[in-house]
């Protein structure tokens, strides 16, 4: 709606479309996972944070969002669970009579794959279904429409890259890497300022949004206070990604210009900086902060396979659109590899791996 | 949401998606010039007809639906349209300081074109937008959210097809044809008992989600009463079309079997038939309903190739999963000669060409 110019430049990413191999659809098993984890922290937030007699008028319809949905499954059975948490709630309650009809808004960037999302939606759903395209770091919704808000993994999505990191006089410029590991603190520093602006543009677009008394739940991978970023399994991802563009320029199958213009455009913050960026925006209370372990144990191989799948549904579309499609199965080819051969790091990340799960309540 | 057995059995029909030269998208100018003669019922209808002041509580945001909006650019036009008369009435009502978000929901099957319509969604558009795919002829929005529906050229394409012409002992047989015309008067009986059961079905879905007060503008191909369907231009282009087909089953380039097994799945109905299934239904007041003449006056071979490019952006789909795609390149190639050498007929059905608009308020 209002597209400023800090949207307009906004970047879309999106998780490669349709159901095939490498599709999002099929690559989504951390994700999943996650949602497992995060299910019983969704319950107990509504039961407990929730506060619909605060909601005046009492609404016919409940309207639930799933901010960054991409293209399915997990997004259907995130927004399963709020559901039923919320039918719970209104029957514990004792307002079954005032039990509303349910509105799941999906939404992501305009480019994401609705198609694909629309054709999976259960058929047997208990709930109106809606796509509202557009970035959720501007105003998707109307005011004040909202009552539970939900993003899984999204979040850490940078709207746009840092400028620096492209500026070869800058000292964040990022040479010979794509991203903040191994690299000079201020490249780090870019990312965490970049990662908070755009998450203040996030919190403020829905505290117009989300109803006085509703709630918003946010999933994303974490790093716990103190914990170095090299530790953390997205981090060591495209650490491991970044070196195998690195060893294909070397061999004069890219280009290293193109390496030094590259950057992972993802960040993975710390209880303490979710923290900081919802207290200075100040519509949401934290009402609770975890950080939970992944729940997806895997061995070293089949360790290295999830990664591989995992980076290329994620990333393949802005490799692709980078660096030339015709590199992209041997990129992928050459990171199975490297994963395997950094199977102690990547165990060790898995232990260290967890997720930062935020209930926010609007004041 | 309820896709009980008549929905789960409805056929899905879907424009040409995407933006190439035979695309919905590009073909739908007949369409385009029913809007722009709508736009005045529309904006008198909103300013005499809609009752904001029996809104209660006073919405804070205004609901606006398009029904059957296929990719656009027309559904962009008309509820811009909507919009704007509302605003208006807003205003010369005194109720400013009301004025409330606008949210406007384009629905359409869930195997339409929703990508190509977010990627065409005006970027200074004055409202939130939604995408909501399902079955109009079913439940598609929450109890009472409704405040203006519109649905343009949509409800004259059946839910499904009698099945009795597919049935070679029944007298509504329709072997040869593709189409009610030059048939038996049981096949045009058929069609019509079944447009009356869909739009009754509409009708009752619309009843739950249209709040009081609220208005519903439907415009469609029409028929003035009592003149012939094969007087009718969307009619005669169907017949055309049957004809077509016939001929290349004469020369064995399709199968007389598949022509037997088709029927073109659309009707053309007059203000009596949608009074009366509008009565019976019961919900709705009936405000206007005016057959007004096309504003799309083309000559001989301009008409054949308009004619041709709109019924195919509009059936090729259909044909090519009957038929066979390989067919349809010589389809419409004849199409267009056999458009050109009827050009009378279809001259004398343009001046007889008109579309219903009919506005509904929600009692």
């Amino acid at each position: 709606m209002s597209s400023g110019t800090e949207l307009a430049e906004a970047a879309e990413y999106t998780m490669n479309g349709g159901d095939s191999t490498y599709s999002y659809h099929k690559n989504s098993r951390f994700q999943r996972a996650a949602t497992d984890v995060a299910k019983a922290t969704i319950e107990k937030a509504i039961m407990e944070k929730l506060d619909i007699r605060r909601f005046s008028p009492a609404p016919t319809t409940f309207q639930i969002a799933d901010l960054g949905c991409s293209v399915g499954p997990n997004t259907f059975v995130a927004v399963q669970n709020i559901l039923e948490a919320v039918r719970r709630k209104y029957v514990t309650q004792g307002l079954s009579s005032q039990m509303p009809d349910f509105l799941v808004l999906f939404n992501d960037h305009a480019s994401n794959d609705f198609n694909t999302l629309f054709a999976s939606l259960p058929p047997d759903r208990q709930y109106y279904a809606a796509g509202v395209p557009g970035s959720f770091h501007g105003r998707v919704f109307p005011d004040a429409s909202l009552h539970v808000a939900h993003s899984a993994h999204a979040l850490p999505w940078l709207r746009k890259l840092p400028e620096e990191l492209l500026d070869a006089n800058s000292p964040a410029y990022n040479k010979g890497r794509v991203y903040y590991i191994s690299a000079p603190s201020q490249v780090l520093d870019a990312y965490a300022a970049q990662f908070a602006k755009d998450t203040a543009m996030f919190l403020s677009a829905r505290g117009k949004e989300v109803v006085s008394g509703g709630i918003m739940v946010l999933l994303l991978p974490g790093r716990a206070n103190g914990i170095a970023h090299s530790c953390v399994l997205s981090d060591v991802m495209f650490d491991l990604l970044g070196a195998c563009l690195m060893d294909m320029a070397k061999e004069g199958k890219t280009s290293e210009a193109l390496v030094d213009s590259f950057n992972a455009p993802v960040y993975t913050p710390s209880p303490e900086e979710m923290t900081a960026i919802t207290e200075r925006n100040g519509c949401f209370s934290i009402e609770t902060m975890d950080l939970t372990p992944f729940n997806a144990k895997v061995d070293g191989s089949a360790a290295a396979h999830a990664c591989t799948m995992h980076v290329r549904a994620g990333v393949e579309g802005l490799i692709g659109k980078h660096f030339g499609s015709e590199i992209v199965n041997e990129l992928f080819d050459r990171f199975f590899e490297k994963a395997k051969e950094s199977s102690d790091r990547i165990s060790s990340a898995f232990l260290h791996g967890c997720q930062l799960v935020v209930v926010l309540k609007r004041k």
